[in-house]
């Protein structure tokens, strides 16, 4: 397990909303040294308010960050991200850097393009609500959760001794952040999270306008299943936008299963049975729901095998813990 | 409002699965007279052993009804209901009948073809867990949950006294179990949980399938989304096939809605952009969660214009209070 105070770990975070707001409430509870910016300075009052060492200053935050050899932790929406890379690669050349944006392969493209790859780690952590910004940020939002760790670069690269020296701060966050660090490549990650989680808020928010059109009655009976089923329908379209539209083809690819899904659903409600919807449905959730924990491995960056114990775990959907 | 033991309700509640044996509790809790039937054994023996009268006997429960002069709740699956009647019929000539299917026009068509409908009197209350049967019931399930009661009847009979009387059973007992009554045309409210309660569950169903494709890596990296989005595809299948399948043509039509929004998100993601749809559903979240509580109307039974009144209250999804 990485001691984050044997390796004295600072960390700065780029954007303070509910993720990143929400590292930095963690790290700070962990007494690890957090920094971070906002830029809006609303956000950042919040965040002064609450006693955290925040700035509007991009230039100033960064060239701090170098000079304490920080993780950068970008934070912000998906189309501010090529921005904020070539602002740290004017003013903090050397520090290790990690995001938290929703798709993994689109900030990837962005980093290779500025041959940033060695010093970026890229992560998602699987949590969330439909709240944002500050406010909604709180300790314990990762508990549990799972981590993706995206090590594409160590496919290519298994000896990087600064990659893995990223790496080991990224799972550290992580780690102290109470969630479980589970591997990802790109491509996988972004075809997983848009069955998991990207054609969920497009379901709800086409839910929510079918209800809708029901008019008062329809929202007046609306209860449990409605409610569980729209909630993320909350979620600001921005935000939506920027996850759903980065990762378009493999959201289409789950849209091109669904719709024959329900297609043919209608077409047996005439019959009228659902038989074959209910069952298969049902089957996948107790499938979903039968296992109780991720599987874990303890992994050694840079000893032997790593990588492939990395593309094994997952493989199976497990957690490593880094040693 | 109605006091129960001035009007000595006595109810007799057949089928104690979740949403029978959480109203038998309720009711148990507030001192009401209540006594019911189960099929099973099992289910029986445990409603028992929590110390409820209840007995695996049909026609001894609907000859102790008749002598009571209690409410029957019919509580079993829809496909069961036809033989409820048919012994009620029999054993229970002269008690008022409700019953808690979430079908109301199929419901009303099998009371209409025994001529029983002076003394049947819909309800739906909108409250649920994706578990089923006696274990899975309590006491609050329907506090500050719609129940809706269908007044289809007096729409052509405003005046019939036993109606009126029944009406009046049924709105104490959904007072009793702590809901808001909210009026409604068994049409209008097929309708409206097509949209808001059995489309909602054929999504689940088919968002399970897809999660499930993803295998054990989309498996672990689901989180609040996902979990929210399919938490009703826990449902027993035939529980949700009962429900679906019964309310056909109104579900179909849903689909006939939602399917076209899907296919035109996956034509505007190609763009890419999936502006529209995340603007419209965040705009129906927002409107659907505007309102803080059902306005609520004051219904004195057989009083001039009650039937308009019941009218009014449901065009606004208004709940009621009977005098």
């Amino acid at each position: 397990m990485i001691d984050p105070s044997k390796n004295s770990l600072s960390v700065c975070v780029l954007g303070l909303g509910l993720i990143g707001g929400s590292i930095m409430r963690d790290l700070a509870a962990a007494d690890v040294e957090v920094f971070g910016y906002n830029r809006s300075a609303a956000g950042a009052r919040g965040a002064e308010k609450d006693g955290f060492d925040v700035t509007t200053d991009l230039t100033a935050v960064l060239q701090r960050a170098e000079k304490a050899g920080a993780l950068i932790v970008i934070a912000v929406p998906m189309h501010a991200v090529g921005v904020a890379l070539d602002a740290i690669n004017e003013h903090a050349p050397n520090c290790g850097i990690t995001d938290v944006v929703s798709v993994k392969a689109a900030v990837y493209d962005l980093v290779r393009e500025r041959g940033m790859g060695q010093r970026y780690v890229g992560g998602h952590p699987m949590a969330g609500t439909e709240y944002s910004g500050w406010m909604a940020s709180k300790t314990g939002l990762f508990d549990g959760a799972a981590w993706a760790v995206a090590y594409d670069y160590a496919l290519e690269n298994p000896t990087s001794q600064k990659w893995m020296d990223v790496f080991g701060q990224v799972c550290a966050v992580a780690q102290i952040c109470g969630s479980e660090i589970v591997p990802v490549t790109v491509g996988h990650h972004d075809e997983s999270v848009a069955r998991v989680s990207h054609l969920p808020h497009v379901l709800a928010e086409a839910l929510a306008v079918i209800g809708d059109r029901g008019g008062t009655l329809a929202q007046s009976l609306a209860a449990g299943s409605f409610a569980g089923a729209t909630r993320v329908a909350g979620t600001k379209p921005e935000l939506v936008r920027a996850m759903c539209e980065t990762n378009g083809p493999a959201l289409v690819k789950t849209l091109d299963e669904i719709i024959p899904i329900l297609q043919k659903a209608r077409e047996d409600l005439e019959t009228p049975t659902i038989k074959d919807l209910a069952e298969a449905g049902n089957n996948a959730y107790v499938r979903f729901g039968a296992r109780a924990s991720r599987p874990v491995m303890r992994i050694n960056p840079g000893g032997p095998g790593w990588v492939d114990q990395l593309k094994q775990a997952e493989s199976i959907g497990g957690r490593i813990e880094v040693m």
